[in-house]
């Protein structure tokens, strides 16, 4: 039986959506593992519109759920259809979409809050005990996912694991081509393009990931 | 000597821009082989938007260029910057946005014309004798690269075929997983995603096509 795998975008591009390579090298490496895929995103504007050539802000909104159906192929949903018992696993790849459209982090650092659909569904493979993998600034969203206590990475920036740590998690540095698992919650970080100097070093911790939470889904077979 | 292979997009997204899958496979892959890459784009306006989730056009506006740029992650360049001496290798995935974009194939089939900057700088790979790779609906433009006689292929659609026969062309039928060589042109085509049932599919004449392209810049060493 192969493993169906809900994957949560945040946009299309790494400085207002989700991350694109990251993206990916998740649905490919998923898919080449045999596991059926279905996208979801959040129905909700962006933070804002970045100029990826230019690094400036852009006069103009955008839609998290439109956007991030770019890197679908059209292949996505909105999150509120999204169903725990329809998956075995959940995997959220990095970009600042992640800190800007999935929760306020980029902004609010440790006192951020997570958009409440995203929180509810991955609130909910959590609860069931179903495997999670966050990646690059995506575990950022731990604590507020799993409570106290959690074990996640995002590779060794600082500033980031000090607001990590502050809002309850407990963060491990890691190098880009590991991974960091919290067995008893089932949850797989990687640090990807937080720490990548090219697509090769993020494709290395990814398919890591994406290997794990798949091997993670097993335990859970009746 | 790492090889060095620019890459032009044609915006992000498959419906009005550079299919993204194409995209981070070929970039991936060529960062896995070792090559330096350098992704380049025109400096124009989309044909249009597209949204896509719905399919629909989107009353908006937007830059070749700049979306360009959301898959390379900032790293890109005006195409009017690319000069064929620092290259040895060219490489155009696919998407709507190379028939949209770089050319004007989906509007005037075997009467379109390519983009004067995309033109010239393919061109000038293919007198150069350096090894071009086109995916997808990339093809297409070949007969207006190399001119009559040229065979490349872009699957097996029957009505895209006959235009670039049409075009002066030869098309060869082709799977998903295989590539077509012209070798006394030096030009590696493969169909992706207009044959590909999912990501992995195209990732296999993808990832040959740039081993191939890869293997071919060896021919031209001194």
């Amino acid at each position: 039986m192969s493993k169906k795998v809900a994957v949560i975008l945040s946009g299309s591009g790494v400085y207002d959506g989700a991350e694109i390579h990251e993206s990916v090298i998740t649905l490919l490496r998923l898919d080449q593992r045999g596991a059926q895929v279905q996208c979801f995103a959040p129905n909700i504007a962006q933070l804002h519109v970045i100029n990826h050539l230019t690094g400036e802000e852009m006069p103009e909104s955008r839609n998290v759920l439109v956007e991030s159906a770019r890197i679908a192929r059209g292949n996505i949903k909105d999150i509120r259809e999204a169903d725990v018992d329809d998956f075995d696993a959940l995997i959220v790849p990095g970009g600042f979409g992640a800190a800007k459209n999935l929760s306020n982090f980029a902004v609010e650092g440790a006192g951020c809050s997570v958009q409440p659909e995203v929180l509810a569904l991955a609130e909910a493979f959590a609860e069931a005990g179903k495997p999670v993998g966050l990646m690059c600034i995506s575990p950022a969203l731990a604590a507020k996912i799993y409570g106290p206590g959690v074990t996640c990475t995002i590779g060794n920036d600082a500033d980031t694991a000090t607001a990590m740590n502050k809002m309850g998690a407990t963060h491990e540095d890691c190098a880009v081509t590991e991974i960091i698992e919290d067995k008893a919650r089932k949850l797989v970080t990687t640090p990807a393009y937080m720490l990548a100097q090219n697509i090769s070093e993020a494709a290395s911790g990814i398919n890591k990931l994406v290997d794990r939470v798949l091997e993670l889904t097993h335990e859970n077979d009746a």
